[in-house]
């Protein structure tokens, strides 16, 4: 079902395809970005009263002392706030047929936005303080008394699912969030198997972190309240605010700012949105909440968290006959995307392999840890490195290089288009659309091969090195749908929104690109503008690998429709038939009558629809289009690692690293090689460093980046990529997500590379990696 | 041509017509507008140190103590902006037509927006000084020291329009800035009249002074400069900083807050919009710059300041023969609606009589005195003013009432419609559209009965009692254009947006109603939005007694539009044809089929118009309309007033006021009438008490509001209002513009109260009238 390399080729254009220089950079890059906290001034100052505990009953909230301090404008708990009290849960349920295919199951979450009688989680807000400045709200702070009676924590998932765990939250009666039930292939005796090996695999808790905080910013003109957020998904932020208040939707209208970094952390509706919107109106000031760093790490929404139990069964081949994983994840408190995360890891498990037969099973856990969001990859990442830890564990035992275990398992050329026997979460069954798997794995390799790692061990006496692989399949582009809005102005100049808010993807270009090739104008005719509900009604935002797809797709229609309006009115300047008019480098011209006798360009359409023009009557060319994908697309890619453990300490040091991945058409390879460069450094971080560790007593104990450490450029090697492309049909641009595929196999592969660096000496079974684990396994290879 | 009672009835709706109360009042009268000032907080402060003397080469302007002192940002001259540095001059060029029946010439301005060379009067801006605060600012203004060699002030039109004069403006060669032309009916020998009065007539300087003055914000994102002001008229404005900047139309966004009065002082686009949007983008800050009242009453733009020699003929039964007014208009420095005060005067020249011959000469002079711009009724009043008088004058040497006079020269019922021999500036023939000219002034005396006159007399020893009338026509709704658009929202709800800016005219309700009508739902569904040029596209503005009838009218054909595009998409989904649904009340329903089964709503209609909905495809309903008025309506009013003059200090006070006009359809009579009333006490401001005096030296003697006086609310009596509703075929709401109505005879109907007053001791040719001349008068009664 990919497209021929004609139809590929006939999607590229001018400019979709081309590396054109980010447009955004000449501001991001100068220093002149116009972040949330840079919206500020003048605004008052809000800051958050947060849990000091993780489970609790609240005893008394005493603001008595904090009212009246000078420079203290307001100080609200819960109570005041008159807000339907329960945070929105799941944004979007899947379709019947997977739930009935899958079992699955969501709890109702009712997360307090600032609850009064119970805290379930340390960093949680309880009170919303309004001062003067920052300074003053800070010292205030500490004048607000809150009492508690503890409740024991609750801080494994493992723990909380158990049959006789109490509730964490009082509405449910145990404390499951999502389950899910995947089975096919039947039951398969293991007399089948030659060989079977089961893991346990932990993906520890961390996150997104990006370098610039949440914040957020309301303001009141009239009874309307315009927050500009630091999201990825504005629209859904203007619904949780209108759910939380009772505001009709036309009331609020969320705007999007530029934004350091979201993935996924940023894909959430925040209880300090709905707070700070709902204050604004209350006081009629400009309110102003900027996290600062602390308050990130504490109460910012974290990923992964998951344990996955597996056993996979093979033949002596080494060819899968049964993979059965079954995991949990440790949402914390709440989380918007729970059943995003389970359905995710549970679709991801199966892998860019043959595999017969399944049984995956999945349980997300309430707990007293902070909520947690779809963090880039959203069980990819997990999923991936249970199945691909597995298949080396297998690899081993077999004598089989990780490479060749693959080899023999991935999907080819001759199996693709790959059916699996199960729905996708929009109810459309699954179909693997890609081009060659096993072709990727060894583009991988090509790009690292022996001499160089060989080199690389010569050049690092200190270090053992090792070499790892990773494959990943990814589902991008998911839907329901985007919006694309494209208007013609009256200069003959173009401009471009959408629902998708870009938190550093480069929109601004990417987009750009696809209107122009569309409209066939210059590049610099086209402004794109940061999402913004006023800008386009409809929207649903920018994650999981959508926005190219979707929200590129949209503007492509937009764009289209734009170009088929304009040609029927440039056919009316001309006085020619509609047929016989082309647009060619941005004028319009009739190939009926003299050759070479002039055309009409968009500034004439755009004049022309202008007040006063000829097509005054027909109004503006100002095309909103909804893209509505089939299904998703899958992204297949794969990774390859070479590492050095330091002989001494047990450090892991990646020395190179390379990503093969089947992207369709890409809008701008530039851009799309940025962001898996940067995947596989996130990848790194959360596989070597990153960590969200609790206290036995459920404190949080990564509350600084001394604590929390993230990867710096000396820990992130060269990242050579590969792009192979693979059409797809499911689209009008042909192009496959790519925003999470760098991040997803890195545990895989860099784990792999330790275990091959230490003779195999060591299992890695977890992440962060653990360089006391690896001194451990070089003391038995120096004694030994 | 008027409409017919029924036809007039049936424009009357659930909402258009009915004194709807006020929407915005909930806000503006509980202190929580946001005026311009009140967006000010986190911006830098901007203040402009301007021009102390009215006429002289710049020698050195000395920034450099300024730029060094704490807290300063920055300091410009128009040296170091680089704009294009002549102030856009006319925006709406007059008709051909007009231009060749009127011998209609203009001379091209060229006012720089901060000069460098020469400045033309006092107030001028020369440098925009830039501080964290607005005090710092004004502190620093103080050290930046510009030095002058002054040359002669011109501060009277007739010496500059001299032939002798030296050109104030270095590009042109004299000081005339407009002039027209005006004859018809052929020159009349004086043997065909029985009686020739001569008068010279002078309305003074005075103008809006709303409660707020002028402000300006800019924020800069990315590049795009978003501007906030405090104007009538947005996409002029955005127009103005385009061609100063050379920036496209879509790097700016002009949006307006809530306005405390424009009045036309606002009309204007200013230097001071141009050089902070220009500075925002230079230094990439928020800057705000909000006028003081001194400064607001130093350079923000004037009016009136004409002078008219006039010739009235009539024969032996008072009626007109000849009418001859050659008037100069002192414009200052310039003025951006110069040939629009030019051409209104001279149209309005003729009033509401039968008049079969005349000559009509006006002239613009340059001045050195602050520039102008067209204070609301822009003309009116003066000629109104000159040609009252005349009459008044008339009828005394005749031993006739006022009231008599204007009867027998009224145009009645079976003399309209009217037509005049000349185009209108739009070129097309004037025809006075009205009901009984007539029937109108009877209406506006029965209000103020002789018996409550002689009350009044009673009731005020101290005061000698009289009373007198004034008719006027006015051209309003004037063109070329302007844009409505309503857009259907996913709740159900609409918005509703146009290029027409509210400065305090109800524009929320209003136009609220006008869509609640054509859109049949209820009122509360409705929301009107500010005027902003990212809302709509194209716009003219608010002046000039146009908003009702040219954005109103355009919402109408926008909510009309999107009606039936609604009812079509409500057919399909209640699978009716179209042309057996109906809209009542907000359910769409089919005549076809079961009586009383099920209708759909707007709400269903917009939900199928969503993504996911039937109408997906199809997407939103948002309809964007321009109208465009053949020509102008002309709405007639008679004013009566009622004064006593002190006996002892000859102080004059407005005892009784009436006003009776031929509006068209009201849409909101309440606000009409609030429109009047404010109209009457801004009238008896100019005629009493306001007036920018100048010092021989061209010092502005009128900065502060010790020295210009504003009526208060003891010096407005109660106004009442009679409303002729005589509806207007010209716009599809029949009505008529109003905006300006209650000032344009207020000069008139004074003068004369006053003269019968003094038993036509004292002949009033000026505004304001002076209490000195009365009293001289007085002392010659006392003494006969």
């Amino acid at each position: 079902m990919t497209s021929t390399d004609a139809e590929a080729s006939s999607r590229v254009g001018p400019y979709v395809g081309r590396p054109v220089a980010r447009r955004e950079d000449e501001r991001l890059m100068s220093g002149r970005g116009r972040y949330l906290a840079d919206l500020a001034a003048g605004a008052l100052s809000v800051v958050f009263v947060r849990s000091a505990v993780p489970h609790a009953l609240i005893n008394t909230i005493d603001t008595s002392a904090a009212v009246g301090m000078p420079g203290v404008v307001g100080v609200y708990t819960g109570a005041d706030l008159g807000l339907v009290n329960d945070h929105i849960a799941e944004l979007h349920v899947p379709h019947p047929a997977f739930v009935d295919a899958t079992a699955f199951r969501m709890a109702e979450q009712r997360l307090a936005i600032m609850p009064t009688d119970r805290v379930h989680y340390v960093g949680q807000p309880l009170v919303a303080l309004i001062a003067v400045d920052r300074y003053t709200a800070e010292d205030a702070m500490e004048a607000v008394d809150i009492t508690y009676s503890p409740l024991a924590p609750c801080l494994d998932a493992d723990a909380a699912l158990r049959e006789d765990a109490t509730p964490i939250h009082r509405h449910l009666r145990d404390n499951e969030a999502a389950s899910i039930h995947i089975e096919f292939g039947g039951l398969t005796p293991d007399v089948t198997a030659d060989l079977t090996v089961e893991g346990t695999y932990r993906i520890g808790r961390h996150g997104a972190v990006p370098l610039e905080g949440r914040g957020v910013l309301a303001r009141v003109d009239a009874r309307r309240v315009s927050v500009w957020t630091s999201t990825q998904i504005p629209h859904m932020v203007r619904r949780g605010i209108c759910e939380a208040t009772g505001w009709a939707t036309e009331e609020v209208r969320v705007a999007v700012p530029d934004v350091g970094g979201g993935f996924g952390t940023k894909a959430n509706v925040y209880a300090e949105e709905i707070v700070i919107a709902a204050l604004a109106r209350r006081t009629g000031r400009d309110l102003v909440w900027v996290e600062d760093r602390q308050e990130h790490l504490v109460s910012a929404a974290q990923g992964r968290d998951q344990t996955h139990r597996t056993r996979l069964a093979v033949d002596g081949e080494g060819q899968i006959v049964h993979w059965a994983d079954d995991f949990t994840v440790d949402i914390g408190a709440g989380g918007l995307w729970v059943a995003g995360v389970v359905a995710n890891t549970a679709i991801h498990a199966l892998g860019p392999y043959r595999v017969p037969r399944a049984r995956i099973t999945g349980r997300a856990a309430f707990t007293n840890k902070t909520i947690t969001a779809q963090y880039r990859g959203a069980g990819r990442p997990e999923a991936c490195f249970a199945l691909e830890r597995s298949l080396d564990d297998a690899a081993r035992r077999l004598g089989l290089s990780g490479a060749e275990i693959r080899r023999r398992n991935l999907l080819t050329a001759e199996d693709l288009p790959y059916p699996r026997p199960l729905p996708y979460r929009d109810g459309v069954d699954v179909v693997f659309d890609g081009g060659d798997y096993a072709g990727c794995l060894e583009a991988a390799l090509e790009l690292l091969p022996v001499e160089e790692i060989e080199a690389l061990q010569d050049d690092h006496p200190d270090l053992q090195v090792g070499h790892g692989v990773g494959c990943y399949l990814e589902a991008t582009g998911r839907g329901p749908y985007e919006t694309g809005r494209v208007r013609l102005m009256s200069t003959g100049q173009f401009e471009v929104s959408s629902g998708a808010a870009s938190a550093g993807q480069a929109h601004e270009t990417a987009f750009a690109q696809v209107a122009a090739d569309a409209l066939r104008v210059d590049l610099a005719r086209v402004r794109v503008r940061q999402a913004d509900t006023d800008l386009v009604e409809h929207g649903i935002g920018t994650f999981a690998s959508r926005s190219a797809v979707l929200a590129g797709s949209a503007i492509r229609k937009a764009a289209d429709e734009v170009r088929t309006l304009a040609t029927a009115r440039a056919a009316e300047l001309l006085g020619a038939p509609v047929h016989a008019v082309e647009l060619n480098d941005g004028i319009f011209r009739s190939h009926i009558g003299e050759p070479g006798s002039g055309g009409v360009g968009w500034d004439d359409v755009a004049r022309a629809a202008a007040p006063g023009g000829a097509h005054e009557e027909l109004g503006p060319l100002d095309v909103t289009e909804v893209f509505r994908p089939q299904t998703v697309t899958w992204t297949m890619g794969a990774h390859a690692a070479v590492v050095g453990v330091h002989r001494r300490t047990g450090a892991v040091r990646v020395l190179a690293y390379a990503v093969a991945h089947e992207g369709g058409v890409e809008i701008n390879p530039q851009v799309v090689e940025g962001q898996v460069i940067g995947g596989v450094a996130q990848g790194i971080g959360g596989t070597l460093m990153e960590e969200f560790r609790y206290s036995p007593q459920g404190q949080p104990q990564s509350t600084t980046f001394a604590d929390y450490l993230l990867p710096s450029t000396c820990d992130v090697p060269e990242v050579r990529v590969r792009h192979l492309g693979v059409d797809t049909p499911g689209n009008p641009l042909g192009v496959r997500g790519a925003g999470e595929s760098g991040t997803i196999a890195v545990a895989a592969a860099v784990a792999a590379a330790v275990e091959h660096a230490l003779g195999d000496r060591v299992q890695v079974t977890e992440t962060p990696i653990s360089p006391a684990l690896l001194r451990t396994a070089l003391r038995q290879e120096q004694r030994a």
